[in-house]
Formats: C-alpha cells, structure tokens, sequence
C-alpha cells in the first residue's frame, strides 16, 4: 500500500487554511448523540455547519450547502425519508455528500436503507469496519455500533465498495485506511482514547464533509479529514486525564492542529 | 445610543441573586444540537430547565413554567405545532416568551413561520443581525445559520420589529443592541471565541427567558440577560484554550460571574 | 436500615472488573438533552452505549442488547409507542431493563404513560423523591422534572413501588435509598454540584442498565451503579471549578474509580 505524495504536512496545512478561509457550510443530517459535538468540531475547524432536518427545509439546505453529510445514527422511517431527499438533492445541485453508516450490519433495515442510499453515489463513504463490511455485503461482526472486527479486514471490502458505488470510502480504526477502489492510503494517526468518547467517528465524517466542500480529489480531500480528525485525537490525549477531558480536548486541538503530526503509511 | 441608569452592576447583581433565589422554571422549545448546553447554563445561572415538547404534554408545560423559549433551530412542520401551542399556552397563562429565530432569512419557510409567531406576540426576541433584519422583511444575508450582517447594520430593522411586534428585540454580535422600538441600550461584553461554540446565542436566548421570568421590565431583563451571557463568555476565553475549554469554562463562569464586567455602551 | 455485606469496596471492584471485560451493551430510549452525556459515561465507565429508537429497529435492538433503559425525559406519544416496544422485547428476550420516570408527577399524561410501563415489570426504577412518589400514586411536590421532595420522605412510596411492580426501585438525591420493598439500602456517596449538571440522574440509569446487564442480583446490582455514580461525582467535586468542569470531571472519573471511597448506611 502507498500512500502519493499528495498527502503531506504541506497539502495538509494548505487544506487546513483554506478551510479557514472558504468556512465551508456542512450540511449534517445526523443523530441527537453527536449532533451537538459534530456542530462544535465543524465549528472549531473553521467551518459552518447546518443541522436542518424538517421535510420543508431538508432539499433548499441541502442544496445551498457546500457539503451534506448523512449519519445513519438513530435511524428512523421519518429520518430515512429525509435523508434520502438530502442525497438527491446534493447531487442534483453538484454538491459532495458524505455517508457515516453507522451501526450498519447490527440490525436488518439499517443496512438495506444504507445499501439504497449508496445507489445515489455518494463522494465518499466513512465507517469502521464493521460498517463497511456490512455496507459491502459481508458480514462484519458489528455488535450496537461498535465495530467487531479489525480496519485490515475490511480494506478488501472497502476497494469493492468504491468499485461499485463510485465513492471514495474509509475503513478507520487504529490505522486508517482509504481508497479508491484502486488506490489506498493509509494514515498512523490517532490515538486509543478516542474510542471513549462518543461521535468521534461521526465529527470524522462531518470533516470528511468539510474538506470534500473544498473541491479537490476527493482521495486527497478524505485522507486529509482523517488525518485532521487523528492528529486532533493524538493531541488531544497529550492532556486529557479521560474520556470527559479527551473531548473537550479534541476541540481545542482542533484550530491549532499541527500538520507535522502527520503519519502516512 | 443610551444605556439607563436601570442597567447597572448593582441592579445585575440583584437580578443574578433572584435567579437563584426563585429558581424560575424556564421551558425551551429547542433543538437536539444545543439542547444538553442550554439546559447545562440554565442549570449554572441558577433557573431551572424543562424541555417537554410531546404535543399532549407541552400546553401544560408552557402554561405552567415561569417563562417559555422557542428555538427555531431544527424546525419540522410538526414541531413547528408543538411551538405554536407552546406560545399560545404561555401567553394565555400570562407567562413571557422569547423567541430565537435560528436560521431565519436562509429558508423561506422558516421565515414564514417565524414570522407567523410574532403575531402571537412574543415578550422579547433574540437573534443576529441577519436573523433580525430577515424576520423585519429585510434581506439580510443570512448563510446557514450565521449571520452575514453586522450588529449595527440591523437596529433600524430591530426598532421596526419591537414596534410592530410589541416584543423588546435583542440583535447580537460584537456589540448587542436591545431596543423596545423606542429605547437602545448597548453592551459591550462578550468574546469572539464565543462564536466557536454552537449554542450561545441559543444559550443567550434561554437566559433571556430565565430572566423575564423573574417579572421586571422587559427591555432591563434582556439586557441583564445578555450581559450575563457576555461576561461569561469573556470571564470563560480568559482561561479557555480553545472552542472545548471555552465551553466549559462559560458553565463554570455562571455561577461566580462579576456583575462589575458589565460594559454598557 | 442496614446495608447487606454485598455492598462492599471488594463487591464493587468486581463489578467495575466485570464492566470493563464484558462491555455490556447499554440499548437507551433516552432524550436529546443527555442522549450525548449518556452515551458518554456508559463509553467511560467500560460499557458500550447504543441509542436506536427507529420504530422498526428498536424491538431487535432491545433484544440483542445486554440491557434496556427507558428515560421518559421528552416524552411524545411516538416515543411511548417506540419505548413500550422496547420493554416488551427487552422482557420477551429476558433482558432485564429499567425505567427513568423522568418528570412524571409534573404532568398527568406521562405520570400515566409511567404506571402502564410498570406493568411491564421493568427490573429497576431510578428517580428523585418526586418521581418516585408520584410513580407510586402520591402526590410529591414535583416541579417541571426537578424533586420537590427529600429523599427519606419516598422511602415508603419507594417500598409500595418495588411491591407492586417487583422492580428493585432506587431514590436518589443526597442519600440514595435502594429497596426491593423488603431491605432498604442506604448510600451517601455524591456532591452537591451534581445536581447543577443535567443529565446525571439519567447517567445514573443508564449505569443501573450496564450493572444490571452483568445478571447478579439486582438490588445489589443497582447499588452498584449508584455508588459509581456517586463516587465519580465527588471524585469530580475534587478538582471542578463549576457545573462546566464538573460534567468533564465525571467522565474523567469513571474509568479509574476508587472503589474504596464507598460509603454505605
């Protein structure tokens, strides 16, 4: 596996300022677990993010947005159906749109709503592997939400996956992995801890979103929100005395992150 | 621009003495991003939170509370119901209600409705400048949630709104402008590190209900209310070492807060 | 009122050993003010936390869980379809599961929607003094979904309860009280400051849930939960500077609780 020569401190840093900069507005159709820490990572990073959810406003949001970001979290029929009219909408609009299936594999509807949304093509596809062997149409072992099987086991799965929805997707755990289909990355960074604290997997997504809205290849684009979400984590847990700490952390970690950090593989 | 003598530290040391002398119940209609910190500030000032919003249980909430806030963030047509009764029920009660126009001027329906609830005459009205001059039936510039406008650029829109609404009308930013459609009152408190924060102005909101509970005049509540809210937040960025700890440091900062910040304008 | 030799320093370490290596999966019907800070102390504490409340999820969802916890808190007519689902299949799967009567006394619908739950014969009741009795058919003096009532005072309320409905039912408050309507056990751990941070009544079943799910006895069970609910708390007292700080200071705490700070009646 290689990871091109795209993805260094340098690229790193300029997708950090340029986030900065544009303050990209992420749309979030996501669940009431980390609705309230995806909106503070966003905000952190630099970018804008939006939570509209009601069948009147999902489709204009969705469309004046930079990005949309659907999570699977708390799935419901009434969500799915708005869910769905974000997706279209975004790609009618030309708009990148990101898909975080949690929990996908653990409980039948979930997985075939998740596999339905694919065929709309999303830009890209962020889970653990668990999820994404699941979405892939293995059996991955989820149990809840948590993933029961190890990131190296669902790369396979994952270059399927890309192969045939046309996104790029990533399988994260303690190493990374992103691909193509052809390609895959695969980033070092990140730390233990982050397992602690809820909707750390999901503000990965919602970066993921907020780096897509950017407009580069979206290889590039999802290996930089990785990195951004894994660098935060490592630095984070330089000085949280716990999961309560590691939180509050990752955000202050977050308008600072230092693109040196980077480990590719 | 004048600030009467009512705005004083001696007469914010009193209101922050009967908050939590009474304890007022203050119900919100508020939405799953900021609904865990507004019920968390609530709790640090002293008020007491309450977030029914099942349609067979919020009449008598409303009815029942000392003061109601809708927060328009998150809105769907059924909520949107439940907000409507919510107010109706306050009003009928004789209880005060403040409304927080989360979004409104991005998306025509929203406004709409937002506009539909000022007809039920709410006692004050928070938000920023774009929010206030979009409910005004101005075009304010408004992109997601954040405000496109500045403070200043709003109060003609925020005096009209006072006027024909009857509601005090509070306009947040680097500056807060409180108005009766009459009267201006200024504040200089705050920190920019509190736009980092998903939820402020709607935890601004939530104080201005906690403070109209308490029963003084209208335009001093808000004001009280929106001085709390910026002395905290520039009490809390003087430890904060980014979004998280600031977050963080504003609940730690209710409860202890120094009503001598107070900078009137 | 005497507390068994279950309740000890040792018996609790075990329990916090047996959290840690089985990870039980917590499934919570909770609301979207503490849906975050549950998730989080559950993850804190060892255990592993799932949310799903989708109508046609949830039934699979309780039944594949270790444990069920039903938090009344935002109660809607939807949300008691989605919750008594829940308890039928944590029931017919031998799941235990317990209830949350968040704010029932305040408001007669969901004061009945709580007495048709307990027919269900959940394993564990948790709430304040209010609750509680009202639970039991007295009036209790609740205030919007805070108690307005002593914990002692419940006690008799707390016995009737766990009589008629065979749960073991726990009130909490500066003493908790632990009966299954012949013993009585009583605890003193906990601070003050935790009743300035929401959710953590709500906390503390959802780790009545994860104790429960390891199938020892469920008075000792619950008993468990609420002495590590308490001991993080005032181990977080320790070193908080507000309500801010204090919620991070609880997560913090759970993963590294000192068992010997129990303090039984």
């Amino acid at each position: 596996m290689t990871t091109p020569a795209s993805i260094t401190p340098t690229t790193l840093a300029a997708t950090l300022a340029l986030l900065r900069t544009r303050r990209p507005l992420v749309h979030n159709l996501t669940n009431a677990v980390v609705a309230n820490f995806t909106a503070n990572a966003l905000l952190a990073l630099g970018a804008a993010p939006a939570m509209a959810e009601g069948i009147d406003e999902v489709a204009d949001f969705a469309a004046s947005a930079d990005a949309v970001v659907i999570n699977l979290g708390m799935l419901s029929p009434k969500r799915a159906t708005v869910m769905r009219m974000a997706a279209v909408s975004a790609a009618a609009a030309g708009k990148p749109w990101a898909l975080d299936p949690v929990g996908v594999g653990a409980i039948p509807p979930r997985t075939r709503f998740a596999q339905d949304l694919c065929r709309l093509r999303p830009t890209a596809i962020r889970g653990n592997a668990s999820e994404i062997m699941a979405l892939a149409g293995e059996a991955g072992g989820g149990r809840g939400v948590d993933s029961g099987a190890q990131s190296e086991a669902a790369v396979a799965a994952a270059r399927r996956l890309a192969g045939s929805t046309g996104a790029v997707v990533a399988v994260t755990g303690a190493v990374d992995y992103i691909t193509d289909g052809t390609r895959v990355l695969t980033l070092h960074n990140g730390h233990e801890l982050m397992t602690r604290v809820t909707g750390m997997g999901c503000a990965a997504t919602a970066i993921v979103g907020a780096c897509l809205a950017l407009g580069g290849e979206a290889l590039t684009s999802v290996a930089h929100a990785l990195a951004i979400t894994g660098i935060a984590g490592e630095t984070a847990a330089l000085t949280a005395l716990g999961p309560g700490s590691m939180m509050v952390a990752f955000l202050d970690a977050l308008p600072a992150l230092d693109p040196k950090r980077l480990r590719t593989g």
